[in-house]
């Protein structure tokens, strides 16, 4: 086959956040599809260090800076964990060396900087992907089953999105994601954006029409946001509400209702175990005579999982990238649009956070 | 026991309704507490086939209209699930007559009305206590432990409220929820009403500041709530969000997201079995080293019901009832406080429905 020859797909990684460590192990787990190939830092000891405690092969090569990533011919793709307010300068300057992209969430602090990647994306025919795991898991794609069948689940009409965890007084203090200039979208843009997306996937990625904030959002002293509250509404009258929060106990629950079933999820976006992942379904739920018991409950489902979902992610993203490479196909275009339709959400979640929560209409 | 010569309370039912077949087993459940001596409908023949398929003892008085039954002395207190719009005729006239009251929800079409039956029931020394059973089931008690934990639950942030059936066309056509004259307060009223008593419970009844409904409710050609939304919004900075509708799979969550603890239920208004009930919570939940999976998981708890919740609402009735008349005891004013909350909570949604989203406040 062609594409052995262009796989593993070879990744450079930009900076050694948190979560790189995470990826790091993942593309270890799956060394057909990805190996390590570059990490850089501004910090060529920091690399160096992160390389060693995250069991890089010795080929890898560390480097001082990003640029250095960048320019690496052995650097076939980028991956890109960097604070999200770097994100236009080094993703656009990555698609414009030809390097293939998957990016953190949020992946961009406002949609006219996703648009600008995404335009050098397309431009330099480079593969474009996020980070967010929830899609990948084959869970999904059986949850997908149940939501598509009109007998079990019927239409969806209520979406509830809730991912909170408390931050510790640290995290609240220093932590990137409560810094205006590093990651300024707060708790909306690191678990909001996994609520938003996890309504969008339920709502095969229909936009909402508008986006409501709630009142009561918490801001930290630097204005960025802690902890709010949101109603989306689609044209048919779906709804969907979310919560994200730095402030509360680690919950991460999606409730899909439609006319006929319902869904439950409570570890959505890191199932509690990497092996499998439960869901539970009930269709056509009624009491029984006397309403004194339910005549049918929901019953679980469990999804084993080979591979843990960042590695499925990993090599769905190396799959896209050596079809371009050894096939000349061109991009898969669906992960760009599932990116900017998050981030148009989240955009207008903000905005009427900032606006008193007042309605704001999303438009594709 | 003085309280035995006043026991069992015997009470007249007022109308046929379909929830008072529930009661009625109920009352048999449990004949030291209470016992039937009479029921009144409008049709006296409808009354008589209610009685015989509803097992009522032969000495119990089958009446062609209610007042027969408020003027019956052999009737302690009075069942009422009636249509909301009859309640405060008959409420306060069955006060007025000094039966004691226990009055199916929605209790009233607004608080003004409320307030008319609990100032009749005060004149008149009797109990007031409303048909929602919520409180009873000894769950509520286990779950309230881990709520008022500050080292298992903390400060209560978040609560999710969700309370959705599918509506038969028939329901939705001709149920005396649907019809503005009867229980005009449809789903929000209905189901509604379910929501917010989960909510305030789990606020320890503390009365949130103000409500704001979501955009989208369905309203019935009549102007009826088929389907609506809100947030709910407390002076310390709790949110809760509330969803009921007549038009979407039987689902009955309730979230609660402490600072430190989370508690789910899936069945929060009628457990999906009699015997036992079910809850999960998880305390400081986080996840592992590489964020690959939970370090803890939410765990389940079962708490057995000896008796099905209404009858032990049925027996706090009675020995709240039997404690005046044998005791001399003042009536129990708790439940007139849950009520009341209750009601002033589904006024501030209703008015936020029709006001096309506005904020309204809550004043106790």
């Amino acid at each position: 086959m062609a594409e052995l020859s262009v796989l593993p797909v070879k990744i450079g990684i930009l900076g050694c956040a948190e979560i790189a460590r995470k990826l790091s192990r993942a593309i270890h787990l799956v060394p057909e599809d990805v190996s390590i190939s570059a990490i850089g830092s501004r910090s060529a000891s920091k690399a160096t260090q992160f390389a060693a405690a995250n069991g890089f092969p010795a080929s890898a090569k560390v480097y001082g800076s990003y640029d250095a990533v960048l320019d690496d011919p052995d650097v076939d793709a980028i991956y890109m964990p960097l604070p999200t307010s770097l994100h236009l300068k080094w993703a656009v300057l990555a698609a414009q060396k030809q390097k293939h992209l998957l990016v953190e969430k949020p992946v961009a602090l406002h949609v006219t900087e996703l648009d600008a990647i995404l335009e050098a994306c397309e431009d330099n025919g480079v593969q474009y992907m996020d980070g967010t795991m929830l899609q990948h898991h084959p869970r999904s794609a059986k949850m997908r089953e149940f939501l598509d069948d009109k007998e079990q689940f019927g239409e969806l009409r209520s979406i509830i999105s809730c991912f909170t965890f408390a931050a510790s007084p640290d995290y609240l203090a220093n932590n990137i994601r409560t810094k205006p200039d590093l990651d300024g979208l707060g708790a909306l843009g690191d678990i909001g954006w996994h609520c938003i997306r996890s309504i969008l996937w339920a709502a095969d990625f229909e936009l909402p029409k508008f986006a409501v904030a709630l009142p009561g959002p918490v801001l930290n002293k630097a204005g960025v946001i802690i902890s709010c509250g949101a109603s989306l509404h689609w044209e048919d009258g779906k709804t969907a509400t979310l919560h994200c929060s730095f402030l509360e106990n680690l919950t991460m629950d999606v409730t899909l209702v439609g006319t006929k079933g319902t869904l439950h999820m409570h570890d959505f976006n890191i199932p509690f175990e990497e092996s499998r992942a439960m869901f539970s379904t009930g269709t056509n739920l009624g009491f029984n005579d006397l309403s004194t018991g339910w005549s049918l409950k929901p019953s679980e489902d469990a999804v084993a999982a080979d591979l843990p979902q960042e590695c499925l992610m990993l090599k769905e993203f190396s799959r896209l990238v050596a079809n371009i490479k050894s096939k000349g196909a061109k991009p898969e275009k669906k992960w760009a649009t599932y990116s900017r339709k998050t981030q148009l959400t989240m955009d207008a979640i903000k905005e009427s956070v900032y606006n008193g929560f007042q309605k704001v209409d999303i438009v594709g």
